[in-house]
């Protein structure tokens, strides 16, 4: 009765029971994945979708971020996903490594825009599909991921799938139906990290939550236990699924508000190694030509996500170990411009992360890590991040978010005034018209 | 390199090397399709998908058989393969148990529409088409629907891709981007059988696999191998998958040929047990209420797929041993008429089928199955059928399948002629316009 439970839950969840910490999170959240997707409208993978998709488009409705035209809210929807999650610069759920935002708000901001809801509407209702998301992800990590599985698009589909069918004010019954649509559609494969199909996912996801939300209104019918049925999701995609975790204690904790956002634009289990190079570099500028070798190490996943040594294109690089660590250490910087693929095409990063290689320590939580430099004079320089930038123990502070937003709109949009839409963000909760918010992303 | 040598087989082959037999195995396949999906036009799943798909479509340029409008073309892939599979009525690849056409055909006929082609050109691309898909399908069969995947949703969405890359001109770098676009949106569980959901995900393979192709010739790149990489199809989505398998052989045997055109409109498996119960019943009628129990037996798969008693849908009739010998058994016919929701509820059907069990036997083939029927009298009468009505070594002739397809467009288009579609189907292969022969297929 775990997806019944679910869809209860989903159907009578009631916003003044969102603590007010909560509601914080899911802002932040929200204007994170925005500023994610205005830097991201940039990037060819959009581009390229965007010319396939408009010439399938039924009436234009909806802002596609940083873009001047509008689009159907489902082409919208998948094309603001994408956007947002394009640099992996967007929120990270711990643990599930789910960034919650990019396939959720973008479904709910190209609805908003087809049928009028409020911001505070808006924010309930993301709040509660990246909860049934991210539990869904804890119930099947980590053996999901290690299989194969871009939990982002796997989980997300379920997420917006469950936000829309909310807004959309569906009973239990066909809320079901809605999570069971998104069964239908729940894909998304490792192998196609480091390139464009990655992107491409997180958009099916966004889109594939829409219908699936529409199909369970127009009475498409899906089975009674699409998550935890005996090839339902938790059976099929997981193995040895907590699937009692998925309903427990639904509306007294909230996954949103163990959300992270990110410091550097590139897969999360990088953040400590790059603080570790960037304090290192900010005490000790160490000349390149001057380092024997450099080892990394921390929990598995830094080892199984990043091992990846020779990369030649930036998007490769957002899940280079090898490469963040030489561009960190030589610029003393890791934002966008440092994972483009001019940058990782320079002589001199590419001779530094020839030495770094990438090993694991059982016991090291995934937000640590440790770097050693062995110079060639023999010297060896060892620092140990505990915590990493942007993780719990460390969040961005709103001005920093801020100020990532600002580097990602002019990054992304070059000329484009990201202040009304900021100030917007951050009053959501308060806003008529969640439609009015997103249009302030147009631009062109 | 199994992607890549898939891939640039896909882009070298020549229709002039297909095979006669072959070429009419592929004419048989599509003309079947088109058939089931004229009987599923009036069905609740596609209607309301249309409803809702409808909203958002762009440019009225394809054909939704049997229905009166246009819809683009995507849109249109879509609705035709979920109307071709939403009875479980259209063709079976043995083995794997793919329903190979219903992905892979209306993505074609679809992007006819769109951009003129001929008949051969169809016809050839559909091969290469399910050629990809059925290499899949095997080289994770069983493995893959056993685990719960809805293969032909997963595998099809593969099919769909190639068959409309080819027809895009794509060089073979783009045919792989193409198979990697897909493999980011394979998808489909086997707990949404006998819910309209499981239509919905062949929709989505179809329409996916134009997606995968035009974002492919777009730029959109995927990884170098989507199929066989560490993190790819084979690895995630099968369990020592036969890689080699994929693309050994290729252009020496083809996957249509094996094809096969079910008799019955349900689950395969329950092919034989339905021949069994006609047979018998045409030989010797039994009064219901004489009968003390049934036991059904046959290949693990008749039992893993279809025990379902106490179905209450035509749906979950369709893969229910229970209600298939029940009305088999009370009719003397397995047709359409036989699976709709209001002779499942029948009590004369209800009851027999209650009477109904589902036995195992290892050791014969799926096409196989017996029959025991115990009579309250203690008398026994036993069936074997050792090859279904359909199988390869029965398949339905080409009238067969020519008087099935009248009978599937008088249920789901009462009025509709079906007569010059047929004609045009059986001369596709010499149709200078594809788009024509479907044309003839709307309706209303």
């Amino acid at each position: 009765m775990i997806s019944r439970r679910l869809s209860r839950f989903l159907v009578e969840s009631r916003w003044e029971d969102v603590p007010a910490a909560v509601r914080h999170a899911a802002t932040r959240s929200i204007l994170n994945v925005v500023g994610t997707a205005l830097g991201g409208s940039a990037d060819a993978a959009l581009r390229r979708s965007e010319t396939v998709l408009a010439r399938f488009s039924g009436p234009p409705e909806a802002t596609v971020v940083g873009r001047p035209g509008r689009v159907d809210c489902m082409t919208a929807a998948y094309l603001n996903a994408l956007a947002g999650n394009v640099f992996d610069f967007d929120d990270t759920h711990p643990g599930t490594i789910i960034h919650p935002s990019a396939p959720v708000a973008p479904a709910l901001f190209a609805w908003a825009e087809r049928q009028p809801i409020t911001g505070a509407e808006l924010l309930h209702a993301f709040v509660l599909g990246t909860e049934v998301e991210c539990r869904l992800g804890n119930a099947v990590s980590p053996w999901h991921y290690a299989r194969g599985w871009h939990i982002t698009a796997t989980c997300g589909v379920f997420g917006a799938a469950a936000a829309v069918a909310r807004r959309l004010g569906l009973d239990e019954q066909r809320m079901l139906w809605a999570l069971g649509n998104a069964s239908a559609q729940s894909s998304g494969l490792v192998e196609t990290l480091g390139t464009m199909a990655k992107s491409t996912g997180v958009g099916h996801a966004a889109r594939g939550g829409i219908l699936a939300a529409l199909l369970a209104e127009a009475g498409v019918e899906g089975p009674e236990a699409p998550i935890e049925g005996p090839r339902g999701f938790l059976r099929v995609m997981g193995s040895d699924a907590d699937a009692a975790g998925v309903a427990a204690g639904l509306g007294e904790s909230w996954e949103i508000a163990r959300n992270e956002c990110k410091p550097y634009p590139c897969g999360v289990v990088l953040n400590p190694v790059i603080d570790a190079c960037l304090d290192l570099r900010a005490e000790c500028p160490l000349a390149p030509d001057a380092i024997a070798a450099i080892v990394v190490s921390g929990h598995p996943l830094l080892r199984q996500r990043a091992d990846r040594p020779g990369v030649t294109t930036g998007r490769e690089a957002q899940v280079s170990a090898q490469h963040a660590v030489a561009v960190a250490l030589i610029d003393g910087r890791a934002g966008v411009a440092e994972f483009t693929d001019r940058r990782v095409a320079s002589d001199d990063v590419r001779r530094l992360g020839a030495l770094v290689t990438v090993a694991e320590e059982a016991d090291v939580p995934v937000e640590a890590a440790r770097l050693v430099i062995t110079m060639r004079s023999g010297e060896r320089i060892e620092r140990f991040v505990p915590a990493a930038r942007g993780s719990a123990r460390r969040p961005l502070s709103d001005a920093e978010l801020e100020a990532k937003f600002r580097i990602l709109a002019a990054h992304g949009c070059p000329g484009f005034d990201p202040e009304p839409l900021i100030a917007a963000l951050w009053s959501l909760e308060s806003a008529p018209q969640a439609a009015a918010v997103i249009g302030l992303a147009r631009h062109g």
